[in-house]
């Protein structure tokens, strides 16, 4: 970052405006400093995004921007944590377009304010491949409340937030594999919502929790391995939207990419019987629909999904894997 | 990560010994979580690594490894603070080679022991780019105690660690653009060795500090900016090691790639003149050699390097910029 060199300009450009946190000094220093609050433990979660491979490279650059900031609030929220700040690392490619990338820091700029999830410091460099986007994001949870994956103990509820299957079908809308005239599922796709009113009813209530990024199946399988249990759960009562029931209208297969197809960002979470009823007016409190969808049993995964007739859906594969 | 993926097995069988801190969760989790030093700020700092940009695609992957987190314990220490822990995200082509990664972690899970600084969480990625690495490394220090650039005052002197321009002239070996018999060029150049040592010297007694990673002349430059003062400098004084008099022996033309090559890491500080002995006897009690090279005067940057003649060198650019 030699002084007016183009990397400095582009930082003090596009980047400055974003270093609102007095710690984050301005990004005219080598690291940024933060008072963490007192009895608090830090969450902390990195998850990125790759053009070509999280994103496609004509998706408009200021959902990107937010979708990299939100993917990672989604697990703040899961794990029941307030934002604290982030730390951006981008890499571009030299020939890279500052329409996108001004369009790219709109959207995460203005997410960052809505969050109130400041930009802490970053780094920028070139690279030979694609636009490569990394968050480091921080939450704060009361010392020793983060909500574990571990937690579940049979007979808890299973619960979801919102709707599951969007994103999977708004990527299928994307390719072109499939229609949808409301435009809901592409946008589902390309901006999640994260849960983030969400994260006191979970530390209040929970007894685990995570999101929904890897698709359903496999993410209550994850859940169910760390917590010694397995689950059964209803496909007819995972909540669906009405542009997704629409799709599903028309072909009822989708039901399986709707369960494993990931990118929900949605809150899978298991509640002791004696706090479900908390649970849902604390989630109704804060206007993020909750929708029990089965039950905690003991045994070993996977979780079984089962039909209308009781029967067990079986799935190729449960989920999203880069490899 | 779906159960048994290739995502998840790379995960259990290359990161998952690296999981020791307990709030790490064996990467079993959404979200790491640790506790905070109570009265500590939090000192944090993204600086990543791409193949072909910052390494040689064949370079060991070991030394990449400790690069990846060596770099950012630079700023760490240059800023005062002790490591706490790091995120990693890497990003790897679909057909990457698992030799190359059971050495990069190696190299990083060896590091993260003997600098104290735990792998507390990451995101493992395909990309159709290149090997692509992004640490967020956190430190901290008693609240309002970090290290700025801006604290530097006229009058005090400026101090660098160990000996510049190794790694610029590494880098030149390693092109094959100069000789080096000894290696200690292009060790220098592949790992960096941080001066973690040196963080508690310069809490006490530095009235500025930050790592030499853009080269002497621009981050000299920057650390005059951000204290809004300039600086004088004797090149004779700057400290080299005998591999690079020996290379500047055959060619004296290498003292401005020495000074504006960047990747040294060393810890360039200023000190105020009754704060000197102190500094310099803490420094020798820690092992690393500091050496007084020039002065912080009034004005307007940049600095000047001067040579026996008291002449300023002129620079046609200052450091490293990735645009």
């Amino acid at each position: 970052m030699a002084q007016g060199s183009a990397e400095d300009r582009l930082i003090a450009r596009y980047f400055k405006p974003l270093a609102k946190h007095p710690g984050a000094f301005d990004f005219s220093d080598d690291a940024a400093a933060i008072t963490p609050p007192a009895r608090h433990d830090l969450v902390l979660k990195t998850d990125g995004l790759i053009a070509g491979v999280h994103f496609f490279t004509d998706d408009p650059a200021e959902g990107v921007g937010r979708k990299a900031l939100r993917v990672n609030l989604s697990d703040l929220a899961a794990k029941g944590a307030a934002p604290l700040g982030f730390l951006l690392a981008i890499a571009l490619p030299k020939d890279f377009s500052e329409h996108w990338l001004a369009d790219f820091v709109r959207g995460l700029g203005e997410d960052a304010d809505a969050y109130a999830c400041p930009l802490l410091g970053g780094d920028t460099d070139s690279t030979p491949g694609p636009i490569s986007i990394s968050v480091a994001a921080f939450g704060t949870v009361p010392t020793g409340t983060m909500v574990r994956r571990s937690g579940a103990r049979p007979g808890d509820h299973v619960f979801v937030s919102g709707a599951i299957g969007d994103a999977a079908l708004g990527l299928r809308v994307r390719r072109g594999e499939l229609a949808d005239t409301t435009g809901h599922l592409v946008s589902r796709y390309r901006v999640p919502q994260p849960r983030t009113t969400l994260a006191e009813p979970l530390r209040a209530h929970a007894s685990a929790a995570m999101d929904v990024s890897d698709g359903l199946v496999s993410d209550l399988g994850k859940l169910c391995r760390a917590s010694n249990v397995s689950a059964d759960l209803e496909v007819a009562r995972v909540p669906r939207s009405e542009a997704a029931e629409a799709a599903l209208g028309s072909d009822c297969e989708l039901i399986k990419p709707i369960l494993t197809g990931g990118e929900d960002y949605e809150i899978l979470c298991t509640i002791p019987p004696n706090r479900i009823a908390s649970f849902e007016s604390a989630a109704a409190n804060v206007g993020v629909p909750v929708t029990d969808i089965g039950r905690i049993v003991g045994g070993d995964p996977p979780p079984r999904f089962l039909n209308p007739e009781g029967q067990p859906l079986t799935f190729l594969r449960g989920g999203y894997s880069h490899f």
